[in-house]
């Protein structure tokens, strides 16, 4: 359907040797042809570059694979398209504001005979059951804490009962951040790794491209990633539980309390 | 302050040339360098660059510069702070989804002492008197229209009503578009040109460089641009009546009715 990747750090870290890989995934060496999108949360802001061209053969593609953008929090998404045209509105990860922070969401998976009530607080612009899933999602959230954003455990709590609301209606795997902590779900494919001291040699799967994380980090540096599937073939990727909201940090698998 | 600089056109067309001079008022001919952004809308899709960084230093600015992303709406900026921080969280322009609709908006002025009672359907995520005044503004446009968009002219109507009330705050130049149609409020400076058949050369001001429109153009094509300060020295700016909200669409500056 869709792949997913996201990075939560607790040191700015640019994501360009794993997006190499991710890219090569859009229309090179997987068949994800129908646009492309990564969100970096720098603080409370965001840049966002969406394209609609596959990511192999994209120019704004190639900026970012070249260009460290140094961030705690990375989301990015690659298409095969489901529900919804090929075109800009319908390219994930997609953004909003709710208490004064932005959210980003992608997802992958597709969800059948799904028509939430919305009460017009947040409106789909696209076509797709991603984007109509995240309105619902922030609308939940608005309705049950009204003021402002509650603690981050509250907050994964009322996330996984709201997977579980969705789960009928089919797959739901989802990234989700506020630029604080990253939220995962996941239905049917999602790995992750932390990379901490003492850092090794990772080589991507999908180009021949090897980096030494030695070189490039400070011995208290930890880097969450999760993805679709592993992007690397010479480190182990830790399956996500299934059906779970699972929370990242600092770099770190939060445990529920 | 700031400067801005927008287009409005009847056929999708590239902002290349006139954001090679726009650039250079980033820190090379002018003295904006807190950061600099740009939205081009593409249907109901948006594609925004954002950059804390010098424009003219910027590497995301290059790539925009000699990248031709075709829009009937672009919105750009450039910052010189007066309140909030250089920062991303603060970087024009900024973009919110109202009535399944994207809206991006940019400011230049200085909102002296203005704190709205706002809501909680649309709050600033950074400091600056902009996102507040843009936050005002669209909760005022739900308030007045809650279900649906009205068609343009009453929408006109009704931001020429809210710019009033904030006018006495200070200055209000702005930008807003919701892919649509282009609206502009000038307090201080603001010029428009409308290029059409029959095109002509245009010497960019702020860099020795020369376009005959003549070559890229078809002869019904209709480019409204929309700048602080003229970006050509042999053409014919006009300026935007001061206090009023004008709307343009399909490159054509749209009486009110």
């Amino acid at each position: 359907m869709c792949q997913l990747l996201a990075m939560n750090c607790n040191v700015p870290t640019d994501i360009c040797f794993s997006f190499t890989g991710f890219q090569a995934r859009g229309g090179a060496t997987d068949v994800h042809r129908d646009g492309w999108g990564i969100a970096f949360f720098e603080g409370r802001g965001v840049r966002i570059f969406l394209d609609p061209r596959p990511s192999c053969e994209s120019q704004v593609a190639e900026l970012v694979r070249r260009y460290p953008i140094h961030s705690l929090n990375v989301i990015a998404h690659i298409r095969k398209a489901t529900q919804g045209a090929v075109g800009l509105e319908n390219t994930h990860p997609f953004m909003r504001e709710l208490w004064g922070r932005y959210w980003i969401f992608a997802h992958n998976g597709n969800l059948a005979n799904y028509a939430p009530a919305l009460d017009g607080s947040f409106r789909p612009v696209g076509q797709t059951d991603s984007e109509r899933v995240f309105c619902h999602l922030l609308q939940t959230l608005r309705q049950r804490f009204p003021d402002a954003m509650p603690e981050r455990q509250l907050l994964r709590g009322a996330l996984e009962e709201f997977a579980a609301q969705i789960r009928p209606y089919g797959q739901f795997n989802f990234l989700l951040s506020n630029g604080d902590c990253l939220f995962v779900h996941r239905s049917t494919d999602l790995y992750y790794i932390i990379r901490q001291a003492p850092f090794a040699l990772a080589h991507l799967k999908d180009q021949d491209m090897t980096v030494d994380f030695n070189e490039l980090t400070s011995p208290d540096d930890r880097v969450a990633l999760i993805a679709t599937l592993p992007l690397t073939d010479n480190e182990v990727w830790m399956p996500l539980p299934v059906d779970r909201v699972v929370m990242f940090a600092d770099g770190v698998y939060q445990p529920a309390l």
